[in-house]
């Protein structure tokens, strides 16, 4: 049990896309992610998902709605909903996601999800 | 489903210790709340509890050891587990729960939780 500062765990990745567990609550994860670039066009059936902007920007497309995110904004998507995020320049977010949940929609293509 | 902005629905909020919900994830509620002097000791014996600051500092005190937490920073507090939190100056935080949980551990003495 101790205080997590979310900046000291974003210095820690190097990749984009590729969500790193920080905490656990009530079965979820919660994770810390870098953005740049699009990610591909996916879906939850089962699950909400939350993005929290911590700093940057970043564009949710909902078919063919484009939403913008910022730091200091959340983001959520309901289940079965699909949708891409995109970010221009890089921009880092708080994830959280029931365990198991796969990023990208799809266990064969999911990030590992590592903790740090 | 819309971009919420944190700031913006604080500033709706004019009481203490008073969660508002401002979006629904997986059968929780995100909050936002305003903490300043201290809230009782109390504890969830099943559900963990989430603590995200936004601005301000926050203490948390688990029986003999104090955490701060400051903006930018995450706490949870695992179930079954006893805790104060307190703020010395006007803190924001962000928190999660499982509807219908009692942010005092007690639903006799619960806030209401009002929609923003």
């Amino acid at each position: 049990m101790k205080t997590i500062n979310l900046t000291e765990k974003l210095a820690q990745i190097t990749t984009h896309w590729d969500p790193h567990v920080i905490g656990d609550y009530n079965d979820n994860e919660v994770m810390v992610v870098k953005f740049a670039g699009e990610f591909p066009y996916h879906l939850h059936e089962d699950t909400d998902d939350f993005f929290l902007v911590l700093s940057g920007e970043m564009t949710m497309d909902i078919d063919t709605h484009s939403h913008t995110v910022k730091a200091g904004e959340l983001f959520i998507v309901p289940r079965g909903v699909t949708h891409r995020p995109r970010a221009v320049d890089e921009c880092h977010v708080l994830l959280i996601e029931p365990v198991g949940t796969p990023n990208t929609g799809d266990a064969e293509t999911a990030s590992a999800k590592p903790r740090i």
